[in-house]
């Protein structure tokens, strides 16, 4: 039987990790649309978009600050902007810049509730650093021995994160679908969880952080749902995302989180939130509040 | 029968009047201990202290900065920074400058876990602005209507907040005691609550903010804590401080805090965090995630 871990740097560590983006970002340019900063770019794609669709993107210069682009003003509604966006991420995708395209469209928001500026497609999100959203949902069952927490291994043919573990369910947050639709559709598709028991996912706050990522920044909030199973529930993989899942002790869970890298990046986020909330890590323990102030590092809006 | 408020600005009215300080400090004074920015002084008190304390205050000017005052380097340690605030605040008292006196040791901190820079009486605390920590317990009966949460009424005769409604169990975090401990004595002292019960109360996080009051920024780290309660049990008052406690519907006080301003002003941000951690806030509503990025606008450390 493993017991909580005492020391907290082992889950600080993931704070650091998922907002490297929060010190490296002034290498980024941002680019715009109207007075909005929607999105930062990475230097050989800020040099690609700027030569290359000039007509798209107009180059703003200040003095000590980066050069930064502006969606070209002519395009003043989310369908124009959307359209010619939609262009230059057709020709990225035929050149083999961007990979893994989903064909699920995500807004480019100035916040979550506000009308988005345009909808680009969900694989270019990280390239073009705009926010972006999720639901992760920590699927946990109340035994005799104490609280366990369903956890996922993500399929080996995953272009992102093979192999790693994941929530029970999560999802992008695709436009048009409201957090709470979206967890129950994708308990059903995820983890075959009926919409009956999806009902009972009930939001319990979000984390948000800037990540350096390969092809950019990703840019999240995550809407956390705790979801109480009952102790006979056995969730079954559907949609051959999911290898296969398991169900463990907490302990386990906080000890895999601090001692491991197994959890894909941001589960971490809202398993130490999920451990907050349920008093599995205190007051008492050194670097309480500054690992519950990281779990919302990046802009929460 | 009431229901939830739909609309959230009701709520986030809290945040600003609870956050007043984060705009206001530029017209406050800095003081610090060696490289330590503790505390924010109002201008009346910094040119007191800078002309009545010239041994213990030193006046620091930085070209384009608001002036501030350092502790005198001479004074090394705790001991000796406690004694000469200890003869400063004696003195503020004997001219009936500060009131409300406690006999109760607040640390001057940089953040919780590290050593205090100094002690200085409770009373002291929102005239040096200086970062202070409490305890909050949402004291709560699931019953078949739903959550119903005990409230207090403080006392006409409290020196602060008379008459407004309260936690069950809130307390300052005295030097020398864990929030745990503090959270077991309070709940004995305020409510009656057996230490049996008391120990079950679970921390879930906290909320910090930097509110501007009649005699200086009041700069709080409250730790919040969900104490399930029997739904036979009835808390008693015991030490003068409440008047009355009563057990409303959650819809009840969230209607309360959405259109009223019976609570004390932070308990509003406690029971902001309760709603969202127990689903009674959702990310459906607009500005669900500016409210929770409210909760911790002051410096969580």
């Amino acid at each position: 039987m493993s017991t909580l871990p005492a020391n907290l740097q082992g889950y600080y560590r993931w704070i650091q990790k998922c907002n490297g983006g929060l010190k490296g970002k002034e290498k980024y340019h941002p680019w715009s649309v109207g007075k909005s900063t929607v999105g930062y770019l990475q230097p050989w794609l800020f040099q690609k978009l700027k030569s290359e669709f000039p007509g798209i993107f107009k180059v703003l210069t200040k003095p000590e600050a980066i050069d930064s682009l502006a969606l070209d003003e002519s395009l003043t509604t989310c369908e124009e902007r959307s359209a010619a966006l939609a262009g230059v991420l057709a020709q990225l995708r035929e050149e083999g810049v961007l990979s893994g395209w989903r064909n699920e469209l995500y807004p480019v928001p100035t916040s979550f509730h506000a009308e988005p500026l345009a909808l680009v497609e969900r694989a270019a999100a990280v390239h073009l650093g705009i926010k972006a959203y999720g639901v992760h949902v920590n699927g946990y069952v109340e035994t005799e021995r104490g609280v366990e927490l369903w956890v996922a291994t993500r399929s080996q043919t995953k272009p992102t994160w093979p192999g790693r573990l994941d929530h029970i369910v999560a999802g992008g947050q695709p436009h048009g679908l409201s957090p709470q639709a979206n967890v129950i559709k994708e308990c059903g598709e995820e983890a075959s969880i009926p919409e009956e028991l999806a009902r009972n996912a009930q939001p319990v706050g979000a984390v948000s952080y800037e990540e350096m990522q390969e092809w950019g920044l990703k840019r999240d909030v995550l809407f956390c749902y705790d979801l109480q199973l009952p102790a006979d529930f056995v969730p079954e993989p559907q949609d051959g995302e999911v290898e296969s899942f398991q169900r463990l002790p907490i302990e386990e869970v906080a000890n895999i989180i601090v001692n491991t890298d197994k959890f894909k990046d941001n589960c971490n986020l809202v398993i130490i939130d999920f451990l907050i909330r349920h008093g599995f890590i205190k007051p008492e323990q050194e670097g309480y509040l500054e690992l519950l102030a990281g779990l919302r590092l990046g802009p929460c809006a």
